[in-house]
């Protein structure tokens, strides 16, 4: 299906960290892994620089979006940026933040354009674009933002971790656990879970996607005995989903939803804290997991890691991860 | 080696649980399983009943326990506790729960006389017990509450979930999770460890045990960005266990714990939060978790489930975890 559809964007991530590693062994897979079109949007001298060191063979072909699936059989298609990479592997330069903010702002320009059918981005650091005066908390809100600019409405992105044994949604995220209890509202799970349930069906063909929540509280509180966020939030929450026709269940007691046969009754599991989502995931797929990006106007994924400076420029970077958010994303376009 | 050790006690737990069903499927796999002596204390004539009802064929010999070894390749042995159990499965009886609770006062008995090696507990049905004027909160607090009885001095139980792939404790149990930022203590983590690292030596045969805490926060807590627990806590409280001698490291992110690489580094994980430790080992071996109490002056083990009161009688249920539990036992008391 997918030869019919634009080729799919990889952003260069930060070009000191494996990203560029990623992208050369992604494209050295591609027979053998079944991958669709891509192409890179980077500085093409630094991308063979970094392939000459890592001894890596990889053609590369400077290219328009366009050009790309015609080329990407022989060579990696390389949108250039016209800014040269000046970091060297494992130290980011603070003047190579303007390339990478501007590869995700063009991914993002050329998917909504229909020129790109989706994005799948490398790592960045923020650290290393905060110095460089980049103002968004994160990857995910830039994108959001990005598509806020470009449609004049806002978007409430959700990330989801997906592999194909599990699929999770942590309903709160980068915050303190003492936090959790307070963020945990009713408002915040029925809309995480209304943008689950449209994007399984539109992005995953999932007629009636069936989402699982789980309990805050250890047993989910035992009927209030540990806790009553069960019955004050989360029940009322997932009511409230059951109401407007989506299939909701829970909440589930977290510690017995993560075995096969449990995984077997729903399509994604959504968990009220950071690690209740995450360590079934990592446990189960720990290279395979693949962080899509939910509730945007286009289809977002990308490896679930960051960008390994320790380890950059030695060739030792696993690309599993990359290539799974690259299939996963023909995958979710070509429906 | 077991052959020169007395034989394992097993308690009914409740009658009307699925424990009698478990203790009969158990003997029954003895070969298959390599299992070693045991016996069960317990009311004759409703265990005949049980299997009878079942249509399990296991010849069963009143015995004590010195007799025990002998009868077990033939019959199962029963140490009878000179009460007639009255519940019907699923319907749990009041009036049964003096018997229930004399089976474990009686085996705790026998292992602090040496009669028996080890404990092995069925599931008991707290509320059962409650109404019956039970006053522990619970299994676990009532064996700590006798073994202070016998010996004069109190003693801190310690729960770890065991499976080959993985073992972990979790720090704090059933509490609300809005309670465990003030429950998590150093000392508590500290007192935790030690008894963890005692036992991990002494009776799992472990010279050096590893033990790993993970953080509270996600990412534990990115050097305070999350939350300040892993900094004004659990590190202090890992330094402290190594100041007197315990292999002990962390804080560590818990997503990133338990996958295989990362099992292979420790022994055993200790996490703030229930779920944090349950979550890994109930995906990962949710059938064959043991339930280990340490910390205690003689061993016990016990199936990681509950009395399942909806599916007893109806033969269905699963001994796995019994099984493993017996096997954890005569493993932890051989050395």
């Amino acid at each position: 299906m997918s030869a019919t559809l634009p080729p799919l964007a990889l952003t260069q991530g930060d070009p000191s960290g494996i990203g560029p590693e990623l992208a050369l062994k992604a494209w050295r897979a591609r027979d053998e892994r079944g991958l669709p079109p891509f192409f890179v949007l980077a500085d093409p001298d630094h991308l063979a620089r970094t392939a000459a060191a890592l001894g890596l063979e990889v053609p590369l072909r400077e290219a328009t979006p366009s050009q790309a699936a015609a080329i990407f059989p022989q060579a990696l298609p390389v949108a250039p940026l016209g800014r040269a990479v000046r970091g060297a592997p494992g130290a980011p330069d603070p003047e190579d933040a303007a390339a990478t903010i501007l590869s995700i702002e063009r991914a993002v320009e050329l998917a909504t354009q229909g020129e790109a059918s989706a994005l799948v981005t490398n790592p960045i650091a923020k650290n290393v674009l905060y110095a460089a005066g980049f103002a968004h908390p994160g990857h995910t809100e830039f994108l959001a933002a990005l598509a806020e600019r470009r449609f004049g409405r806002a978007f409430r992105p959700v990330m989801m971790l997906w592999a194909e044994e599990l699929a999770v949604v942590p309903a709160t995220i980068h915050v303190a656990l003492a936090e959790v209890p307070r963020l945990l509202t009713r408002a915040l799970l029925v809309e995480t879970g209304a943008i689950v349930a449209a994007d399984l069906s539109a992005r995953f063909g999932i007629a009636a996607p069936r989402l699982a929540f789980a309990g805050l509280n250890p047993h989910a509180g035992e009927s209030g005995a540990m806790g009553r966020e069960e019955i004050e939030v989360i029940a009322p929450a997932v009511a409230e989903l059951r109401a407007c026709g989506v299939d909701a269940s829970g909440p589930h007691p977290a510690d017995t939803m993560f075995h096969a046969a449990a995984r077997a009754r729903y399509d994604v599991a959504i968990c009220p804290t950071h690690d209740q989502a995450l360590i079934p995931i990592k446990t189960l797929a720990f290279d395979r997991g693949v962080n899509v990006t939910l509730g945007l106007p286009f289809v977002r994924t990308s490896p679930d890691h960051g960008t390994a400076f320790d380890i950059a420029g030695r060739g030792i970077a696993d690309a599993t991860s990359l290539i799974e958010a690259i299939r996963l994303a023909d995958r979710m376009t070509a429906r």
